[in-house]
């Protein structure tokens, strides 16, 4: 399970840093959290495949986490997609999304769902065998919400050969992932541990998009494998952040902390900031394990 | 007076192609001419300052000639614009736009005016001391304008220190402009020829937004300086051009030669096509001053 930075600045694109989207890669599949203007182009860039894109996730209606999503919506179409896209956003921009399509009389051709996300507390939107999503609330100055992903564990993982070489018929293998042995016809009992290895485990990834420093989706995240966490400012800009309903990167660094995840994104940078290293070293003072997210870089959950 | 591609490909962004935006320049002012996704990052990476917009025009309401139009907008604000930006578009635009800036809950900080296309015929636009745009239908799917931008001259060009040299007051600098003599009150008759040279003559750039191959524009454009016409195929693919209300390369000479113009822009290159030497090849077989436009080159009228 790996996470993909396709844009990792503020509202302004500056010095060559792009507004936010993230690519989540979970089992071959791609989820995609928020889509901010040139999402597909850096898609193209970093070599991320639509087809493996299923599930579309926008934070809130501010543009720089959506502006990106018709042109990509569009050109799924133009590229002659059939599988069904899931997007979860505010109610508010299922209009918007129709009127664009409307005026340039297009119709997909391919099964879109819109599905609201809710105005209140945290929901279930996605419950797939390999992963499930949560939405939960976070502050900012219009309706926000966090992701949380969570990888499924997919059991233990076969051996193929050697469950041949044991003669273990195909329609036992889900037993074997469950960690069961096999007892054969001749009384020889197979023990789960010559026919499989570990398979992964389970994995948490918590998207905090903007948000005021708050300790109100803390639950939610808790005990996450890794935490993107926005830091729009520098600690010594925190009066600023507070007032435009963002966070530093030492309150970013506290929320890792206090979650005991294992290790922190840091991401959502202003336009101010050409140099970043200042905010690995301040989240670092509170918290160890710190990324400055690069864009087109991949980090392990 | 001179064009700069910002994007120069079809629907698709494809091979480093991004969607289309043009920047028309002239006396240091910027016309914006279609803005696909990603035109503020496209007008940032080659040096368009967004100070010097004061005019967009969208030519139709297919993504991507006005995905990036959002963005834009918004960061203008965001960068604290505070001169008027005239926008002119379908008047469908006008709702989407109002919803977006409404879900965002933003007031942009600067006079924002939308003028809506006229549904027929052509209409002059604007009409200012130093230049025109009039818009004019094409023949596509949906309603769909050109623009065609007409450079004034701004008379005779002073020489300063040759007007102190003879002593013209500065409120006959005007009159000068205009190619008149000056008779001091000794008597002197100072020649015009000695204190002006040749002046910036007027210009006319055509842009032939998407459309299929028609003459009915022909007289709107008739003598164009330079055109830019799409041509979204080769020839070959003439069939598919027309299905989808396309032109091709061969068209797109046929028009530059009917209409006598200088020379021809081509852009708005499917993205079937990765190399682009066929379509200059084509063209220059009927026309034969044909530019195959290349993103971020400026072309002189």
């Amino acid at each position: 399970m790996k996470v993909t930075i396709l844009g990792n600045n503020s509202a302004l694109p500056a010095f060559g840093r792009h507004p936010t989207a993230q690519a989540v890669s979970v089992y071959g599949d791609i989820i995609l959290i928020d889509c901010g203007e040139g999402t597909q182009i850096q898609m193209q860039r970093y070599g991320l495949r639509w087809r493996n894109v299923h599930h579309i996730f926008i934070s809130h209606l501010h543009g720089d986490h959506y502006f990106g999503l018709p042109g990509l919506i569009n050109s799924m179409s133009l590229l002659g997609r059939t599988a069904p896209l899931h997007l979860y956003a505010p109610a508010e921009l299922q209009p918007i999304l129709d009127a664009i399509l409307s005026v340039a009389d297009t119709v997909l051709c391919y099964p879109f769902y819109f599905h609201p996300l809710p105005t209140e507390g945290n929901m279930v939107l996605v419950d797939d065998p390999s992963f499930s999503v949560t939405c939960f609330l976070t502050e900012h100055r219009i309706q926000c919400h966090g992701f949380l992903v969570e990888r499924k564990t997919r059991g233990r993982k076969l051996i193929p050969e050697k469950c041949r070489e044991y003669e273990i018929p195909a329609a036992y293998y889900e037993i074997l992932k469950q960690g069961r042995d096999y007892e054969r016809k001749d009384g020889l009992l197979v023990k789960n541990e010559w026919v499989t290895t570990e398979g992964p485990s389970p994995k948490k990834y918590a998207y905090c998009a903007d948000t005021l420093f708050t300790e109100s989706f803390l639950p939610t995240i808790m005990n996450a494998d890794t935490i993107y966490h926005e830091c729009t400012y520098l600690e010594k800009d925190a009066e600023k952040a507070a007032a435009r309903f963002h966070s530093t990167a030492t309150q970013a660094a506290q929320i890792a902390k206090k979650a005991n995840a294992k290790q922190l994104l840091l991401g959502h940078f202003s336009s101010k900031y050409k140099e970043l290293d200042q905010f690995r070293e301040e989240a670092e003072a509170i918290f160890p394990n710190v990324f400055v997210t690069v864009e087109g870089t991949s980090y392990e959950v």
